[in-house]
């Protein structure tokens, strides 16, 4: 569905003509594409659109909804309705969802699910968001492994009336302790009388269902899953997690970090950028900014203190905001390069020192070919400038473009030095944002270049 | 695998003891693991361990070797024999692989395949890498829609020897065009005699052979799909893109957007950290840093053209750093949301004027709350300062506040706005990186300082 598509399918909606003939088609449609168009409605068309699919299809179109949405049709839902609507989800998206309410809505809830539900929803309820049983799905296939394949398949089919492909079917004991998976490919490639326990697949991967949640998903990604089995401490199979969800924790984990990285406060449920109100916002980046202008103190008192020099060769003024970028630059650079490189699981903490000397390195060579060029700039942009008796141009070009050359090789240093100081403190990396290294090398540029300054010409 | 039973197994591979009883037990672990362990051996050990393997197994363990190991592989082994392991691997990672061949390497290996796999080879060899044609795998499994539910699973069973999941069946006519899928599941549960074109879900998503990688991502994404079709122009299906690697996908244009974002120039194949050599390292960054070192020449120029202003009022220099950090700080911020919100479609071009009018809230908001801190910490520290007669301490502080809150505000705009602009004019939002953000608003924030200070006070 084209951004066109999905706009003209808005345009037949809000003018409410030929309604049922636009319900029937929307019928026939994905609906994730359902739920795209229905949530930019206006919020007091959506419930009328959203209620003429059957319940299973609202089930799947609730899923889909963003919170706003979600929250809007359980206000505007008859209780038993919803109740029947909320059973017929996923178990991960009722989860998702059920943890948005609050405790007194969700109390209200519970009265109107049947037992089971219930007491599912209020087991995996104890589970933080955040690790496998807060991901998990409960819909999941079984067989006990004295079956033969025969057998098995008919298990499946009497135990399978959701929509969902069966993705692995997994091998239990009697007291659904997870011995191994296969797949229906297995199955039918068996000859019918063959006993699961001759086809299954003894070495499997899974996850505990206290790991994290960042975990599950690399699991997932190393070994190609299609779901990953989620076993208790008793290694009793407790759900799956689906390499969809995979997808959906990477993705939620790196604007995580790309935020923390610029000083953005992650929060607990990210969502889109329009559906997060601008005092939302606001209070992420807050406190990163006025902490770090109150850091920027510091880079004044160093100024203030350097002032008499400052008076005496003004042209050093002129070249305080390149020490700053370049500093900045090369300091942002490497914590990049280094923190990326730890989330992807390349570096580990023994070879920090390895790591540092490879960007001395980096960081010499670029230093080398900045001093040259700062030389030349100096040189040609400053040759009318206001320079004090008893100093050559080419000897201030010199210091300032050695200052430059130290600062970003010290940046660097400082860039790659601090993500795995804080890694190695039990820090999240990514923390170390941007604006906090380009405003500590701000400082140490400018006791370099003013330290230099005063040693060569006071 | 935990890394410390990695360690073990790499001493036991050095020591080069009871070597059969090792290799007997890495057989029987996922190729993946294996692929770990080997490639950090030294290269010497590594062709003798790997060759102990099958040919299936070595197909598995070089598809999951990083570039320099298959390079070896590839050198150290006998072509016919390299011809069988190449055969034998999956479509899509043997073209991963192949593109990393020289061209006489090429060409030297083509005579050892059969002429099939020769024929695919040229034929994908075709497709840029970084489109649906260039990731897709062409081992999937088709049934006609005249079959009945009983011949289709007949088909699976014989034409499906490959040791992969069987994902979804597709639907094609006598001229290979495709028509819909089925999942096993789908043929399990119905009866035998029903026909595919009964059970077969006609409402596909697909994607083109020329597609960007990037979006088929995101179809997979979006769709929850474990594998996506691949279709030509004329509607035939000619592959598959499977779950896995969109989440390969996923990672690398992640790298490669913060890597971006940071200056540092994107390369083909995103290797490791410790797999990219110094000068390669240099030669990403350095076009960035020289470029910003070079542009920084402008504020240079700005601070020469008010060194009178400087040298009268000296506090001025005092506040310059506070003014680019924060600059910088408030325009990176602002694009990293507005980025990552694109790069997830969230934004689109028409919401600009949204987009823009939000962020101007937002940081109008931040810009208050700096201001008035601000006029607090210059009142405070430079009480003892050098000011020049006829102004007092209040009205510079005054001045200072109102020039921090407008950069705060201008830079959010700028922040906002260039990733905007750049996509508009169809570049890559990501390649507006930081660096280039905070050297422009170092010069915008020069102007407003000065501007405000020179209207103000001269």
């Amino acid at each position: 569905m084209t951004k066109f598509e999905k706009k003209q399918w808005l345009s037949q909606l809000l003018e409410h003509q030929n309604v049922d003939h636009i319900i029937e088609q929307l019928k026939e449609m994905p609906t994730i594409e359902v739920a795209s168009i229905l949530k930019d409605l206006p919020h007091e068309l959506i419930p009328t659109y959203y209620h003429a699919f059957s319940i299973k299809q609202r089930a799947y179109i609730l899923a889909d909804f963003p919170e706003d949405e979600q929250l809007l049709i359980f206000h505007q839902t008859e209780k038993m309705t919803f109740g029947e609507i909320f059973e017929a989800m996923e178990s991960n998206e009722r989860m998702e969802f059920y943890r948005r309410l609050e405790p007194e809505e969700q109390i209200n809830l519970l009265p109107f699910l049947h037992k089971e539900v219930r007491m599912e929803v209020l087991e995996l309820s104890k589970y933080p968001a955040e690790t496998a049983g807060g991901i998990m799905s409960t819909d999941f296939a079984t067989v006990m492994e004295k079956l033969t394949c025969a057998e098995a398949i008919d298990k499946v089919r009497r135990d399978a009336p959701s929509k969902k492909m069966i993705y692995y079917i997994y091998a239990v004991d009697q007291d659904m302790r997870l011995q191994g998976f296969l797949t229906m490919k297995d199955l039918i490639m068996a000859t019918p009388e063959t006993l699961v326990k001759e086809v299954v697949h003894h070495n499997y991967v899974a996850s505990e269902v206290s790991d994290d949640r960042e975990l599950v998903a690399q699991k997932i990604e190393m070994y190609d899953l299609v779901a990953l089995p989620v076993v208790n401490q008793f290694g009793q199979l407790v759900g799956i997690v689906t390499h969809d969800e995979a997808i959906e924790v990477i993705r939620q984990e790196q604007t995580e970090d790309m935020e923390k990285f610029m000083g953005i406060m992650p929060e607990e449920d990210p969502e889109n950028y329009f559906d997060t109100s601008t005092l939302q916002h606001f209070k992420k980046r807050v406190v990163w900014i006025v902490g770090l202008a109150a850091l920027g103190i510091i880079s004044g008192m160093i100024i203030h203190r350097f002032e008499d020099a400052l008076e005496k060769m003004i042209i050093l003024a002129l070249y305080m905001p390149m020490m700053a970028d370049t500093g900045g630059n090369s300091g942002s650079q490497s914590a990049t390069v280094v923190i990326r490189a730890m989330a992807l699981g390349q570096i580990n903490l023994k070879q920090w020192v390895k790591v540092i000397w490879k960007e001395i390195k980096i960081s010499a060579m670029l230093a080398l070919l900045l001093a040259i060029l700062t030389m030349a700039k100096v040189l040609f942009l400053s040759s009318a400038a206001n320079i004090p008796e008893g100093f050559s141009l080419l000897e201030i070009a010199s210091v300032i473009a050695l200052a430059l050359g130290t600062q970003v090789i010290t940046s660097a240093i400082i860039g790659t030095g601090l993500p795995l100081t804080v890694k190695k403190f039990g820090g999240d990396p990514a923390v170390v944002a941007s604006p906090a290294i380009t405003t500590i090398v701000d400082i140490t540029g400018l006791l370099i270049y003013f330290g230099m300054a005063t040693l060569f010409f006071f």
